[in-house]
């Protein structure tokens, strides 16, 4: 008689996935207790169906209600045999059209999308334009009147650097570090639009969308480019600007170090 | 005593429009009996409001329910004192923000633009792409695998010509004469899209999108290109191929002579 030992091997692999959302419908990347509408939901309900296991995706970062993104990357540890181009077809089979997987490649197990992430870079457009742009309208602030460029770029100079960025920050309770990175906030002026580009090492909650609102009030003459470092030095949010809305920013770009 | 007659001037005039609109939830541009989703109805309700009485806006053509539109022309006769400009103002501010009227001009008494617009393009945009767009998904037919491209070319270039398009007539009670001009069929192919772009002296009722769901066709191995002088001759609609879905087509641009 012999004794047979059941060996179930367990194919636990790590994915990396770059996912797409037009954001208009969700109220956000993150997962809410009850609600279907989040980005992270949707993934993390198809992927259970897939796996047969609760799983857990892990973004780069939140993006709030309203907000898109070209590039967001979110990692996930499954059991599955399946190859990275068959979960991504599986994933996308099943996802609503306004949220794709734009590629899905296996890494190493170490990899966690939110911890490893080096640099975002988040784009913002504004119309100025007094007809709304009727096809974009999803995805631009239709501001409708002029700006001066000139003045918001200067601004933007005294917004780069490593700094606290206390008085840029949506969440009054914020206690850890708000020391942040920003390394360049770029200009693209295109007829009536203007897109503002913000590159850095992480963002406070609705960060990208309050200097996007001190900005404008820059542009419209509410405010003075040399106003900044005195509204940085503060650490008071109400000293800056607006919050401008969701719907002109996009997450472009998350990068990782030798990744 | 002396007679006083009150001379009330009527400040008729006739402007001309360039309109964009998403087309996604309306029924189209002809307006409808006790229906307000349509591009034509909101227009003509805007106008009747500011002028007190019945207008009747006069489109370059109908475009069919989820169809858009860049550049759709339109006049209308108005008594009012307002200036074009301001006119235009007014509309914007009234409409939805997926309609817009991008230019409005004062224009001769008899200009009409249906009957004096000359040509017309359109485009038709195709992802051929396994993974769809999520920012463009209201405008893009979602096709989802490799069409023969070259194949479609040939294909379209047995299309153009002045010919009786009656095998590419969605309507089978039409009884005028089936017989236009098509100058044009391009392709512009940009990584996985594939943009088709029809330019006619006028085109029947879902005309381009049955061309563009038989070039489909044929990019998929369906049909021969050399299939289409037959369908053109046999002049019957089951001949030719299925009608592409309204939200890739675009209405480009309306061309009037000498204006």
């Amino acid at each position: 008689m012999c004794n047979v030992r059941l060996i179930f091997e367990v194919n636990m692999k790590n994915i990396k996935m770059i996912i797409q959302y037009d954001g208009t419908n969700y109220k956000g990347w993150q997962v809410l207790k009850n609600d279907d509408k989040t980005i992270q939901g949707k993934l993390q309900n198809i992927l259970t169906k897939l796996t047969g296991a609760e799983v857990d995706v892990i973004g780069s970062g939140r993006t709030d209600a309203g907000v898109h993104a070209r590039g967001q990357v979110a990692n996930a540890h499954l059991n599955t045999d399946m190859s990275a181009e068959e979960i991504k077809k599986y994933i996308n089979k099943y996802l609503p059209d306004d949220i794709a997987v734009i590629t899905c490649e296996d890494i190493d197990d170490r990899f966690h999308a939110r911890y490893n992430a080096a640099w975002k870079t988040y784009s913002y457009r504004i119309n100025m334009g007094s007809v709304p742009n009727v096809f974009e309208k999803r995805f631009v602030y239709q501001y409708g009147r002029e700006l001066n460029t000139d003045a918001m770029k200067e601004a933007a100079g005294y917004m780069t650097g490593t700094r606290d960025y206390t008085s840029f920050c949506g969440n009054s309770k914020f206690k850890k570090s708000a020391v942040r990175t920003v390394s360049n906030i770029d200009f693209k002026i295109c007829n009536k639009e203007v897109i503002i580009y913000y590159t850095g090492d992480g963002f406070l909650q609705n960060m990208v969308r309050i200097m996007t609102g001190t900005l404008i009030e820059v542009g419209n003459g509410t405010k003075n480019p040399k106003d900044i470092p005195d509204i940085l030095k503060a650490k008071r949010r109400e000293l800056a600007g607006y919050t401008a809305p969701p719907q002109g920013l996009v997450l472009e770009e998350v990068k990782y170090d030798n990744r």
